[in-house]
């Protein structure tokens, strides 16, 4: 069944998630029918709570996740997961792994999981992000949670996103230098502590403590330890976390702040949008004149610079 | 003291450092006149092995530098540090920390240190590190080491540019489902498991060499186990883990695999320059219209969508 512009418009507005993956899919393959369905669902968008799960990998996000799936649907809320793989270099694709735990949600209506990877040349993996997480949007979704291993700048950009961004630790990892090193810890604004019950947890939580105390503003970041498995998570550090989640949505819920926000994540897509779109053109016209590796033949064999031949190539663009 | 055209090639050349960073420094500002220098060195590049020394934070990687810093000036070469820190989204600057430890070898002639952080709205960091590693190559450095925080794909990228490419991690950190994720095993031609002398070192080391077994090329790969600081590292692993630099450094520095790596390394150059100087023009045009904030303010209002606006932005690229 082919459907026109205003049955999928309506069909992603009522949630359907058969006919928003076709949308999301189409978007990051370039369609241009899908910009102006796109463009006519955008200002249905704005509404979503968006929390960023962040951390080092093996700290426990997808549990975390998990039992955020759970609290949130009890609350009668809908819930979609942006599951964020950096793609490996050498396979292209992406290795879910502790994925699977969360695929018992799958049958829940309420809940929308979509896994994302990296790709092409120039990225992209944010462009993709924010295009999927603002049809989750226009579909009525409540809470988004985006889900990234954290220390790269591609994940601290996507991160920028997020309204409220938990950042999971666990103990051992290094000093308190290495952790600042990272940039992760100053994005925060709820911090956990997982696995908490291997040696050094309370070590790491005074010293997640104490940076917090450097920071010039933003400091009012709760700091929470938990278990690592699942069932074994303590009920009151999960009703803890959430209670830190709520509170600071709270904060930037309404007014000036919300403004603020919703200005923020449109400069945000604006600059990623452009610098994807850029992307797309310059690699047409790499493809035009055989790939770039045959254009760096010459910068190969030091008979050009790469200078030189960048400039040549851009003036194409201006054509 | 002013000095022409020519006498910065000749004293970038002749390895004077201080000539050296006002290059680099020059390029990184955008300087045109910069550009034609580096169009006049660029073509006694091409000579320098390049390491990338990547890993988790903590893991130890600028212990092992200092460790290579050591034996490579016993062995007379002259030898570069390229220090990459991700920057903080809220200083813009970079903590150095660790970094400290290196400063016994700013003292020795042989040997360059340079520290590099991520800028700008658009990044730019892996052509800073590009343009910074072939004004080294210039200047006649034998040993050019790239020291990154590992898990992005900045990063990843970053790591493209090593002719080889050492990996550490360190017990304790996850599952193997966990380390293929980051992919950043599969960009490793030496893997350290450092800090050994911690629990759960073996099971480690294990699961890495089961690990290369599932690869289906680059599958020699040395896997050496290492203790945490300097002064403990044990002779015959530092020797071994030289070793196998110096084994995969030899596969790849002479014929076809010295021309295909050459080969590679222009295109990414190529590839990144390109999409840096598009990210400038574009940055220069948002500023021309007040500035990404002041084109985002009608995305923010939902008045528009970002799709939209950024065909709009682009057309005026093409002007």
């Amino acid at each position: 069944m082919v459907l026109n512009a205003q049955s999928i418009v309506n069909a992603v507005l009522h949630g359907n998630m058969m006919v928003a993956s076709r949308l999301m899919r189409d978007l990051d393959d370039r369609v241009d029918a899908a910009q102006a369905l796109f463009a006519e669902i955008y200002s249905h968008t704005g509404n979503a709570q968006i929390i960023g799960i962040t951390g080092n990998p093996g700290a426990g996000k997808s549990t975390l996740v998990d039992v955020l799936i759970t609290a949130y649907r009890k609350q009668q809320l809908k819930v979609a997961v942006v599951a964020i793989d950096p793609s490996s270099p050498y396979s292209g694709g992406a290795i879910l792994g502790d994925r699977i735990r969360m695929q018992r949600h799958t049958s829940d209506d309420g809940v929308y999981i979509r896994s994302l990877a990296t790709r092409g040349a120039f990225g992209g993996l944010s462009r993709s992000t924010l295009d999927v997480v603002s049809v989750f949007d226009a579909m009525g979704v409540d809470r988004i949670l985006i889900e990234t291993v954290g220390v790269g700048q591609d994940e601290t950009d996507i991160m920028k996103l997020a309204h409220t961004t938990v950042v999971m630790t666990v103990p051992g990892l290094g000093d308190d230098v290495q952790a600042i090193k990272s940039g992760i810890l100053e994005i925060a604004n709820v911090l956990v502590v997982n696995k908490s019950d291997r040696d050094g947890a309370d070590t790491t939580a005074h010293e997640l403590f104490q940076m917090l105390d450097l920071r010039s503003d933003n400091k009012d970041v709760d700091i929470i330890q938990t278990i690592a498995n699942a069932p074994d998570i303590n009920k009151s550090a999960v009703f803890k976390l959430i209670s830190s989640i709520d509170k600071h949505q709270a904060s930037i819920a309404q007014g000036q702040a919300r403004d603020a926000l919703l200005h923020k994540q449109a400069t945000i897509y604006l600059k990623e949008l452009v610098r994807s779109l850029l992307a797309d053109k310059i690699t047409d016209i790499a493809i035009e004149h055989g790939g770039f590796e045959s254009l760096a033949t010459s910068v190969a064999k030091r008979e050009s610079d790469p200078y030189t031949v960048a400039h040549a190539i851009l003036k194409d663009i201006q054509q």
